[in-house]
C-alpha cells in the first residue's frame, strides 16, 4: 500500500485540505495514528483525536467543523465511514491471492472442480462433490459426498461440510464451521433409551452468506436447513435443523436457534440469545443479547431479556427490578401502618 | 429408495387406505409433500396439510378419524411416528457405506486396527491406539497416544480426541468435537500468575452415546470425565473435567457443565443452560433453556430461570415480573392513600 | 511413575507420618484412592475420605489434626494443594515429549522452523510463518502466512491460526480453536444487505496464554486484538475483533466479548458471561456465570445477572425476586384493606 492523498481524493470523490502530496502506506484508527497511516473520523466520540493524532491523513465527513489546529491533511468526503471501508477493500483486494492445487491434497475422481480454484494441502473433496470457478478451499477443509460450493466462496482452514449440501457463491466460511452435521432428534423408547431418528435432509445456504468461526447448522430431518442470500453469522452460533433464516438478517456470536424455527429477513440477534424451536420471527424483529425468546414474535418488533419481552414493556420491568429490595420494605412499612389505622380506629 | 404402499404397509404392519401400487421414491415433511414422497402425520396439529399435500403415501396413527376428502394413500398403523422413523432407519442404512483405508492417511506402527474400519485420508492414529471392529473414523480425525475406540462407533471429520481416553462402541462424534483437552486448572499465585495443575486424568465415554459438532470435554485432573452410555449431546457444549453425565441424559446445544459435577440418569438439559461446578443433579431432571443451576437439584425436579428456581416458583415469578411497573405504582398509590387517611384521622 | 514416601517428602519438604519405603505408582483423588496411589487433602470438607480411603500415601497440610485411625503414610508439608501440584507437574514432564517432523506435512520453503520442534503429520506451515525452538504443533493445525509462534508454545491438533498473528512463548492453544478469523464487521446498506468491512488487523497473543478447546478469537479491523500475558480461556469462548484482555485474567467456557472492549487485569469472568462491545472493564473485576454486562465496569467491582448490576444488590434482588407473587398478593390485600378503611370512614 503507496497512496497519496491526491490518489485517495481521486478514488473517494473527496476534497484535500492540505498536502496533495502527503504519502500513506498504512491504516490506523485515529486513536493510534502514527506517521504515514490513513484513518478516518466518522463518529463524533472520536473528533477529541483529530487534534493530536499522528495520523498522515483523515478521511472526514464534508460537514465537519473543525474546532483547532490539526497536523494531518484532511479530504472531505460525504461519507467518511463508507469511502474509509472502499479503501480498506481496495487495500485487501491487492493483497496476495491464493490459487491453484497443493499436493497433497484428496480429490475424488468423480468430483468437478472448477476453474481458477484454490484446493490447499490435506484438503478432501469426496465423491461427486461439484466445486465452483475461483472456489478457495483451504488446508484441511472437508467436502462431503454431492456437496456442491458455487463460485467464488472461500473455506478457510478446517471447514466441514457433510455430503449433498449446497453452498452458494460469493459465501465465506470461516474455520472450523461444520455444515449438515446430524439434527439433534431422538425419541425416548418405552425403555428411557433415545432412539435415533435419521437426519436425512440437507444445509442450504444461498450467496453472499458469512458464516464466523466454529459455527454448527445442521442438515434437516427431512427438506433443507436454509440460510437465505446475504445473511451473516458470527462465530460459535448453533443452528438446529429445518431452520430458516431470512434474507440478510445479521445473528452476533454465540447465539443460537433451535429446530423448524423461522427467522425473517433483516433481523438483527444479539449475542448468546436463544430462541427456541418450532416459533416464527418476523421480518426486522430485533432481539437484544442473551434473549430467551419462547414464542413467535411479529414482524418489526423489539425484544428483550429471557423471557424475551416486548423491549418497551422489559425495560420498564428491569428499571422496577433493582427496586425490589426498597419495594419490599415498602410493602411491610405498609403493613404495619394500616395495622396501626386499624388499631386506631378501634 | 423405491416402496410401494404395498412394501411399507409389509414392513410396517399397517393397513392400506388407497392403491397398494402407489410408489414413492423420497421422503418429505406433510406441509411440503411432492408427487413420489413418502410422508406421516403424527401430531394432530398438522391434520389440516393432511387434505391439501401432494405426497404420494402418508403414514397415519390407526386412531386417526379422516374429516374430508384425501387423494393420497393412507397406511394406518399403530405410531405413525415410530413407523416413518424405522422407515428413515431402513433408507439411511441403505445408503453407501464407507470402508477401507484412504491415503494418504498416518497410522502409528504401534496402533491396533480392528476389521471393517474406515480410516479417511489426513486421519491420524497414535502410538498404541486401539481401533475395534467396525469403526468409521472420517478424515481429518485425530485419534491420540493409547486411546481406544470400540467397534461400530463413527468419528466424523475433524474430530480430535486426545491421548488416553476411551470410546465406547456404536458412538457417533460429530466434526470439530474435541474430548480430552485439559480441565481448565489453575492456582493464583502471590504474584497473581495463574499456575496451571497438570490434567493428568482421562474421558471415558461408553456405548450407544452421541455428541454434536464442536462440543468440548475435557479430561478429568485425575480420574475419569465419564459420559454414561446412551447420552445425547447437542452442537457446541461444554462437559468440564471431572464431570459425569447418567445414563440416557440429554443436552441440548450450547449448554455447559462446569468441573466435578454429577447429573444423574434420564435427565433433561436446555439449550444454553449452565451448570455450576461440584454440585449434583438427580435422576430425571428437567433443567429448562438458559437455566443458571448454581445448588444441586433433587430427583425429578424440574427448574427454570437464572438463577434457577423450581419450575413452578419460577413461572409464578416471571409472571408477575411483567407486572414490576404497575406494582411500583399501586405501591407509590397505597403511600398516598395511607398519608391522606392519616392526614384525615387527625 | 515409581516413588517412595521418602522421595516426596525429600521433593516436598516434607514430614514422613508412617512408612518412609512406601511405593506409590499413580495418582487419585482421595475419594477414589486405590493401593498404590498417591492422593492429597487440602479442603476439610475431604476430610472424612482420610479415614477410609486405600490410597497408600496422604499429602496433608502440616497442620492438619488427625481424628482416628488411619492406614496411608501421611507426608504433612507446609501447602498440600501446591505440594501435590508439584508432584503433578514433576510426572506431566516425565511423560513422552513429541519431537520431530512427521511426514506428510506442509512446510512452505519461506518458513523458518526452529530448533527442537514437533511437527505433526498433516500440518500446514504457510509462506514466511516463523515457528520458535521447541514448539510443538500437533496434526492437522494450520499457521497462516507470516504468523509467528514464540519458543515453547503448543498448538494441540486441529489449531488454526490465520495470517500475520503473533503467538507468545510458552502458550498452550487447545484443539479447534481458530485464531485471527474475520472480526464481524459489516455497515448496512440501503438496499438492507450488509457490506463486508475488510479486517485488515491482526491477533497478539501474549506469552503463558493458554486458551482451552474450540475458541474463538477474532482478527482487529485494523490494529490487533491483544489477549496479555498470562490470560487463560476456557473452552468455546469468543473473543470480538480489537479487545485487549488484561493480564492473568480468566475466562470460564463459553464466555464471550463484543468488539472493542477492553478487561483489565487479573480479572474473573465466569461461563457463559456476555460483555457488550466498546465497553471498560476494570482490574481486579469478578463478573458472575450468565452475567450480562451492558456497561464499563470499575475496577475491583464484582457485578452479577443480565443485565449485570453490582453484585450485593443483584443477590438482594434476586432473594425478593422470588417473593414477587407473595408480594402481588400483599399489595392486592392492601389495597382491600384500604378500601375497607375508607368505607368504614365513612
Amino acid at each position: 500500500m503507496n497512496f497519496t492523498a491526491k490518489n485517495i481524493a481521486d478514488f473517494t470523490n473527496g476534497e484535500i485540505i492540505g498536502n496533495p502530496d502527503e504519502v500513506v502506506h498504512d491504516i490506523s484508527r485515529i486513536e493510534e495514528g502514527k506517521k504515514g497511516t490513513l484513518a478516518f473520523l466518522a463518529n463524533p466520540k472520536y473528533e477529541k483525536y483529530l487534534y493530536n493524532t499522528k495520523a498522515s491523513i483523515i478521511l472526514v465527513n464534508r460537514e465537519l467543523v473543525v474546532n483547532g489546529n490539526i497536523k494531518p491533511t484532511l479530504i472531505r468526503v460525504s461519507n467518511a465511514y463508507n469511502a474509509f471501508t472502499s479503501l480498506l477493500e481496495l487495500y485487501a483486494g491487492s493483497l496476495a491471492d491464493k490459487t491453484g492445487i497443493e499436493q497433497p491434497c484428496f480429490i475424488d475422481p468423480t468430483a468437478e472442480i472448477g476453474r481458477n480454484v484454490y484446493v490447499g494441502a490435506f484438503a478432501y473433496i469426496g465423491p461427486k462433490a461439484v466445486i465452483g470457478n475461483n472456489v478457495k478451499i483451504y488446508p484441511q477443509s472437508y467436502v462431503g459426498e454431492g456437496t456442491k460450493i458455487n463460485d467464488n466462496t472461500i473455506l478457510y482452514s478446517g471447514v466441514k461440510i457433510y455430503h449433498n449440501c449446497i453452498i452458494g457463491s460469493n459465501c465465506i466460511i470461516h474455520s472450523g464451521s461444520v455444515i449438515g452435521g446430524d439434527g439433534f432428534g431422538f425419541v425416548q423408547q418405552d425403555d428411557m433409551q433415545q432412539r435415533k431418528i435419521p437426519q436425512l435432509g440437507n444445509v442450504i445456504i444461498e450467496d453472499y452468506v458469512e458464516t464466523g468461526s466454529n459455527v454448527t447448522i445442521d442438515r434437516a430431518t427431512i427438506g433443507s436447513t436454509i440460510i437465505r442470500k446475504g445473511v451473516k453469522l458470527d462465530n460459535l452460533i448453533q443452528i438446529g435443523h429445518n431452520v430458516e433464516v431470512g434474507e440478510n438478517t445479521v445473528i452476533v456470536a454465540q447465539a443460537g436457534i433451535a429446530g423448524s424455527t423461522k427467522v425473517g429477513e433483516n433481523c438483527m440477534i444479539g449475542g448468546q440469545a436463544g430462541l427456541a424451536g418450532h416459533i416464527k420471527v418476523g421480518d426486522k424483529v430485533k432481539i437484544g443479547a442473551q434473549s430467551g425468546v419462547t414464542n413467535s414474535i411479529k414482524p418489526g418488533e423489539t425484544v428483550l431479556g429471557s423471557p424475551a419481552l416486548n423491549a418497551s414493556k422489559q425495560v420498564k420491568a428491569m428499571v422496577v427490578y433493582k427496586s425490589l429490595p426498597e419495594m419490599y420494605k415498602r410493602i411491610t412499612e405498609l403493613e404495619r401502618e394500616i395495622a396501626l389505622l386499624r388499631k386506631e380506629e378501634k
